[in-house]
């Protein structure tokens, strides 16, 4: 393996990848696995990134490795202290630097970010895909919405992320389908589109019935047959459908960019819209590699 | 062991107790496991129950053994159907028997309750209770809270339960505490009570905010060192905040009969006095044995 010049890393809560650049900025390695930060102690991060990219490194040099997400976090490699908004998604200072017994690894994690004001909220790796999405429209000013575990709202101006908020959405729908009273009810796959958008303007309505509705999806199974596909869509809508009421502030009349193509991130588009969003999405693979670029060429500069 | 002319047993999804009662009514024995409706397959309900009672049994006759709870659902010892409201709470008809290989056994399960008008919900265990209220207090017309992993509202009028509601309010609790990011920042005992009344008025006002105030919650224990209790106290406060924006209508302007002692059961309490609300507090063991009494008099009548 030759031609590799330094190598990004996204390194999240469960999974991490990794991609090898060459000089000219082309992919020429990938590799992924699932030791994401929460299966890690301290000591395993770095034979948990030569599994991936051991033989992409050269001897007798250092090969530059940029990382972003919870591999800077307190239960990370190296906590790395957040930068606080507003401020540009990534810059030259602040970058932590773990150090590596393999001496051909030069590595560097991106810091994530911090809001005291107005509301406390945190990020570890979003902040990259901000980055990238800039890199590619310099002017950018705007609402983006990432979709995930913990979705995160951030609107952007004159370049600095100027306001961010976080949803544990993803993570109350799985908890909630795998482990509370309603998996019984949520089993298989399949969507319906109609219940989706039926709880979501349920919840656009009458946001405060969300506690007593996610039961009547057990009741409705119980007492009148509702099924799998039907009960998974009314969950997902009445989850993101109290998001999307408690941020409306941030989309109403506006345009969102979502980063993402999951079904997830579907599902978000398909509910802006019908309420009225203009929606853009753009690919989170892309956003978050030119996001490691632009880390990379700041930090070595 | 003599004396026992029957035997009343709470059989719920995590536990079971069970009382031997004597013919003038009084307490002579009392058993308690761990042995709930979701640790058992069909075949375990017989054998789980005489381990608790086998040895209260007289041999030459068999003993009434009056149950409810989720030992009558579709994954219990026999499902028994659902009566529907409005009902009065226990009525002679519907109750189940499974059939028991033990000969001094007669076993009979109260039915649950089934709602399909204005909203499909369902009840096992807490028609019992309310059957107890009722026992207690004849003439009783109003609202009842039970506090539990799924809190039920039950309004009661002329004798008859005319509507019910399901909250998983207990069940989000544990499964955010649990299992979520939060868990992070709750460890530990104690309570604020500060914290839980102020994020109760928060939801009261402002219901939609849920979703984005459950995160904060963790970026606020990393961003300002909020401690374990407050942020426990939130939590408890945001989630039954929540419950009682969307229960407004049952307790508003009225007197509460809130079923139970336990500490969650005080917390629905301090927010229903605080926010106007008359409560009156009674004790869930009492109204559960005058249940099964009033059951088992109807049943072997």
């Amino acid at each position: 393996m030759t031609g590799i010049d330094w190598v990004g890393v996204d390194w999240g809560t469960s999974n991490v990848r990794a991609w090898g650049l060459a000089s000219d900025g082309r992919v020429s390695a990938e590799a992924a696995s699932d030791k994401g930060m929460s299966k890690l102690d301290r000591a395993g991060f770095e034979p948990a990134l030569l599994d991936l990219i051991g033989d992409w490194l050269p001897h007798g040099r250092q090969t530059p490795v940029v990382a972003c997400g919870m591999v800077g976090a307190r239960q990370g490699w190296l906590e790395v202290p957040y930068r606080d908004t507003p401020c540009s998604p990534v810059a030259a200072d602040g970058a932590g630097h773990p150090k590596a017994r393999d001496p051909r690894l030069l590595v560097s994690i991106v810091p994530g970010l911090r809001q005291i004001d107005p509301t406390p909220d945190v990020m570890r790796g979003e902040e990259t895909q901000i980055a990238g999405l800039l890199s590619q429209d310099p002017g950018f000013e705007g609402v983006v919405c990432l979709p995930g575990t913990h979705t995160k709202w951030v609107r952007i101006a004159a370049g600095e992320i100027i306001f961010f908020q976080t949803f544990m959405t993803g993570e109350l729908f799985d908890l909630i389908g795998t482990h509370s009273v309603l998996r019984h009810s949520l089993d298989g796959t399949g969507r319906e589109d109609g219940e989706f958008m039926n709880s979501v303007e349920a919840m656009m309505a009458a946001p405060e019935t969300l506690a007593a509705r996610l039961f009547s999806i057990r009741a409705e199974a119980l007492v009148s047959g509702l099924a799998p596909a039907a009960a998974r869509s009314r969950l997902s809508g009445l989850l993101i459908g109290a998001e999307l009421a408690a941020a409306r502030a941030h989309w109403r009349g506006r345009e969102v960019v979502i980063v993402g193509a999951s079904q997830q991130a579907e599902l978000y588009a398909k509910a802006l819209s019908s309420l009225g969003a203009k929606v853009r999405s753009v690919d989170a693979t892309k956003v978050t590699l030119a996001g490691l670029k632009s880390a990379h060429e700041q930090i070595s500069r």
